[in-house]
Parts: structure tokens; C-alpha cells; sequence
């Protein structure tokens, strides 16, 4: 029987290393619906090159509608931002395996999230080559031995950066990152380290563990993708070149493993020397406040994402400088106060607001 | 039901250890016996300590009577050299689980343990911190998904020294290990990588798997413990400070685990820079002669390992210098030649032989 699979935001590079995967085993997978933002030339390629698809969505509604009908097994969410959000929601209420790389799906809503997989019985497999990673290190362990985890961090183009000349940083040097080649906003996320703080709202979720014991390290040369410390001191660690067909079809064939053709393995002694540091919540404070909004809960991760999101563009766009991207977001969170998380709606509602109310913020 | 244990080499590191493990779980563990080497004063300390301890063995002779009639669930066998193939041998051939610090009892007769296992159904766990690592990185995964196998080594203490000076290297100098404390044996079978060639061949008969997917990569600050590398590129690495109580316990809990207090934890950014290197196979010969004599088979590992214990008591007590170490073994594999494994008895009659003749050996 092969996976049939809905696979969203087929032209990003999630959605497109998904499509080698299926291409790679096509007695295993089946591409039957795609859906895409802007760029129509790989829309229309992807189409054309896999004749099993039935489905293409490209609006927000028609996701939504398609992820709610459509045929299939396994969703591939690698949508951008919240936007990313309603389409998980929907397949989860379906009972449906949710392949993630829309890590925002959990930080806006992850309560609610547990709440519908306890109901409706789907599930979640993280496509985020960290919490893949923690998967494999946790997968035939009891989860009740896990002490505590340890995210890695690349640290971004700017690790080394003085504090001083974070004013001057320009679009177009945050957009250059060090390891992973990836869309504009995540590669602004990595650059402020939000996307790590999000990373740690999401493992929280993910693994049902306290924020307390989650740890983040900053690790530049990414071989260690992420490790477990569990009761009795043994620390294992998922390790590898940096690539991300791994994750997508580890996600894809979870609790399997299938043979990876094009992938350089890693050889230790090639990569000489790994460096391992403290972050510094100093020079960049998303990750704090990932932290504390994740531990407040309620709406105010919700509230952390859209002013993220609104501030990432300004910045993208040249309205505001970098360092006025983590300014808006604490200013955010001072002004949208916290409350409880009680339905899909109220989320959707609640980045709405944001967004059309934070137009105007500097 | 607690578990029962006969421990073998009570009063070396891996026995005193083995102690802590029973002593931290009362209700888990009862240490019903020991053997002891020469250490009388710590081997009546343990005596005195453990009021469940019913049988005392010292010599050969006794400690297989003890092994074949005593009532116990797990065999711990500390022994040093081949003097700990007979007793691994007779606990499995009654069935029961051997947990193996003794590397030398699959190294002489590992094709011979197969088919004991076999036919009896007892089973080894490793204590090697390497073994215990490669363990615990395939455990929950299929067998058949392990593509490779890379064991790490510290490197010993003559890693950086010139291969010009190994002529003048002292006893005293061989047995300052940079990262494990370890008996005397050993330190010097880690100096001159032989430790490291018979954890290779260790790991062949324990993951049934091919000499030519077992790499061996240097890494001096031994926080990787060993790694995984599986078919889908993926790498499973066991980490943490250099602590034998860890592979112990998880040897006698194995599969699960259990909260270890007095472990310091890892934190990679305390690490801070692990590094590795290939081996240098041409100053540490004894390496590559494990492979060789490993996928020769038969006798040959055994004449390997009797070579080895001749020429480092010959060292030891100062009769020859380090290099002869290798050259008395090498002489030692063209002298006595390959014969099929056939039974316990021609190994030890082989091991017997080779130690007498060599005695005069320079």
C-alpha cells in the first residue's frame, strides 16, 4: 500500500526535497495534492512531473478545503508562518499523520494541538532536522527515562557579531546563512535565534517535557543535530552532514529507515573538530522570550509568532532595523496580555488582530 | 525478583564498580559471588560488605566450578585476558546472560561463542563503554538498518608523540592513560591501540557485522562514546563523560535504564571542542593486525591475543621495550599459523602452548 500524500508548500525547499523523496521510492509514496504560494513555474513543474496529483490549492480557504476532503495519508505541512496553522489543525481533526515542518502550528497552538490528537487519534512526525533528531534518540526508549534535551543551534550569521554592530545589520547579510540553505523569513528567524526559541516551544509540545529541561547549545558546524540525556546519564546524540532529505523521509517512513542514496555520510575524522557555547540571551533576547512566553502559555506564544512574523517583514522590507525586530515583539507582548487558549478560532482571530493592528508599529 | 549476580575480578576497577551498581539498587541486584585475583584486603572488604555474597573463588580451577554450579541470573565478567574465555564460555553454555568487560573471551573464541549462544540461548551484554554505546544506539532500531559501526578511541598517551621517540617509551610512561583509569593491562593494550583492534573484533562477533563496516576514529576527549551510522545516513552517537559506573549499570538494566546520582552529566558547552582524527596505523601496528587477524579467523585471533600477553608482561617487567610489544606479535602470527576453530579446549590448550613457547621469545 503506498502513503498517499498531501504535501503543502510544494515549492519551498522542504517541498521540494519532499518530492525527491517521493521520486526516490515511488512504490512507497504517492503525491496526490499540492498546494503553493507564488511560484508558479515549480508549481506547474511539480504537476507536470508527478501525474498522481489530483489536487493543487494556492489560497488560504482552498488549503484549508482540500486538507478537509482530500485522499490521503500523510500531510507534509511546510507552509510558512501561522498560515500553517489552520491547515495542521484540520488534517489532525481527521485523525491524520501531520508530516511538520511548520514548526509555528505548535508554538501558536500547541495546547490546543494535544487536545485534538488525544480526541481524534492523528499524529504529529517533525520534518525540523533538531526535533528529528530527538525523535530518533528517544524512539525505543521508555519516554518517561528522558531527564532533559538539548537543542543545537547553528548560531546564525551573527554569532560572532559584536553587540555593537547589530544596528547595521542589512537584509541582505542576515539572508546569508551560515549552514542551511533555506526561505527569507526562517533564515531571519535563525539570524535572531527565534526560530531556535520557537524550536524549544515545539520540542516542548512535541516530547511533553518542561521547559526547564530543555536546553539550547550553540553548535556552528551542525553535525550534531540534537541530543537526549536521559535518567541514567547516557546522552545520545542524532548526528550527520547537514541535509534535509533525511528528516523529510525519516518523517515519511517513521519507525522505519529506508536507504538514502545521494547522502555524504558523515566521517568524523573529516569533520575534524566540533565547538560547542552557551547562547548569548544578551545579543539576542527572541530566545528568551521564547522561553518565557512559551512558559506563560495561554495566547501569548500566539501573540510572540505574529509580532514575529509582522516584524520579520518590516525588517525584510526595510521599514525597521534588525534590532528592532525583537524591540517590536517584547513591545507586543507587553501590549496583547495573556489569555487562555480556548479554541481554533480565538487563534486565528487573534493573529488577525495582530497583524492588522501592528501595521503602523515602528 | 532481584537479580542475582557472580562477579568475576572483584577488585579491579570494572569489579569495584560493579560493587556501587549492586550497593545503589538493593532491591534490584544481590551480588551471590566473587573471584578475586591477588587483592586480598578488597577482597574481603567486599566480602565483609556484602552479607548475600554465599561463594569466594581465587584460582582457575575453582572460579569455572563456581561458574558451572552456582546459583545466579547474570555473570559479570571482569577477568583480565584470556584467562576470562572459560568462565564466559560456561555461564553460556547453562544459558545464562554474561555481562563482558572481558573483551579477551570473544576476541580468542568469538566464532565458537556464536554457536554456544545458539544452541544454548544465553546472551552477552557488553560493559566496554564502547559496546555498551553501539548498544544502545541500535537498540529500538532494526538490526538490518546498520550500515556502519565507528568506535572511538582516545588515542592512548602516545597519540602526539613523534614515532621516533616510541623506542624510549618507559612502563611507568604507558601507563599514565589520558581519559580512563584502568589496570595495568589494559592501559598498555590502549597505549599501543591493541585494546582498540580487540574492540573491533569485539564488535564484529557481538553486531554480526563485516570488519570492513567497523571504523575506528580517534577522539582524545572520549565524550563520544562510539556511533551508529544507518542506512539512510543517519548517525546515532552515545555521549557523556568518560564514567564506567554508566556501561556497568545499563549492562545488569539493559534494555532499560535506570536514575544514575552521582553522574556528573554532559554539557556540551562545557565540551566545549571535541576533536578526531583518523588513526595513524603506521605508528600503532597492532591495530591494523586486528583487522587481519580478525578477518582471517580461526586461530589466529586467539595467537593474536596470547602474543599480546606475553610481549606486555614481558614490558611490563622491563625484558623489552614498547615497539617489541608489535614485533614479538608479529613474529608470533607467521610462527604459529591459521587452524579452523574447533572447540574450547583447542583454544585453551593453544593459548596454553603459545605462552610457554614464547617465554623466551625477545
Amino acid at each position: 500500500m503506498k502513503q498517499k500524500i498531501l504535501l503543502l508548500g510544494a515549492t519551498g525547499s522542504i517541498g521540494q526535497s519532499t518530492q525527491n523523496c517521493v521520486r526516490r521510492y515511488p512504490d512507497e509514496f504517492e503525491l496526490v495534492g499540492i498546494s503553493y504560494y507564488s511560484n508558479e513555474e515549480r508549481a506547474q513543474d511539480c504537476v507536470k512531473s508527478f501525474d498522481t496529483i489530483k489536487h493543487v490549492a494556492k489560497t488560504a480557504e482552498s488549503i484549508v478545503d482540500m486538507v478537509k476532503t482530500a485522499d490521503y495519508d500523510v500531510l507534509v505541512n511546510a507552509i510558512v508562518g501561522c498560515a500553517g496553522f489552520e491547515p495542521t489543525v484540520t488534517a489532525l481533526m481527521r485523525g491524520k499523520k501531520v508530516a511538520l515542518a511548520n514548526k509555528e502550528s505548535l508554538v501558536v497552538g500547541g495546547e490546543l494541538i494535544d487536545e485534538i490528537i488525544a480526541k481524534h487519534g492523528g499524529s504529529i512526525v517533525p520534518i525540523d532536522s533538531e526535533h528529528s533528531a530527538i525523535l530518533q534518540c528517544i524512539y525505543g526508549e521508555n519516554r518517561k527515562d528522558v531527564e532533559s534535551i538539548t537543542i543545537t543551534a547553528s548560531g546564525g550569521p551573527f554569532r560572532e557579531l559584536a553587540a555593537s554592530e547589530f544596528a547595521n545589520i542589512t537584509p541582505e547579510r542576515a539572508l546569508k546563512h551560515p549552514t542551511w540553505s533555506m526561505g527569507a523569513k526562517i533564515t531571519i528567524d535563525s539570524a535572531t535565534l527565534m526560530n531556535k526559541g520557537f524550536e524549544v516551544i515545539e520540542a516542548h509540545h512535541l516530547y511533553k517535557i518542561e521547559y526547564d529541561r530543555i536546553n539550547v547549545v550553540v553548535h556552528p558546524q551542525s553535525i550534531i543535530h540534537s541530543s537526549v540525556t536521559f535518567i541514567d546519564g547516557a546522552v545520545i546524540a542524532q548526528c550527520g552532514l547537514p541535509d534535509m532529505e533525511l528528516p523529510i523521509q525519516y518523517a515519511l517512513t517513521f519507525p522505519e529507515r529506508k536507504y538514502m542514496i545521494p547522502t555524504p555520510r558523515l566521517d568524523w575524522a573529516k569533520a575534524k573538530q566540533l565547538t560547542f557555547f552557551e547562547p548569548d540571551y544578551d545579543k539576542f533576547p527572541c530566545l528568551r522570550m521564547c522561553y518565557d512566553a512559551g512558559n506563560a502559555g495561554g495566547t501569548l506564544p500566539c501573540v510572540l509568532n505574529a509580532a514575529n512574523e509582522v516584524a520579520v517583514a518590516k525588517f525584510l522590507c526595510g521599514e525597521i532595523k534588525f534590532v528592532q525586530i525583537y524591540q517590536m515583539i517584547r513591545r507586543a507582548l507587553d501590549y496583547y496580555r495573556r489569555e487562555n487558549l480556548e479554541s481554533v478560532e480565538q487563534i486565528l482571530a487573534l493573529d488577525r488582530r495582530i497583524r492588522s493592528e501592528m501595521i503602523d508599529w515602528r
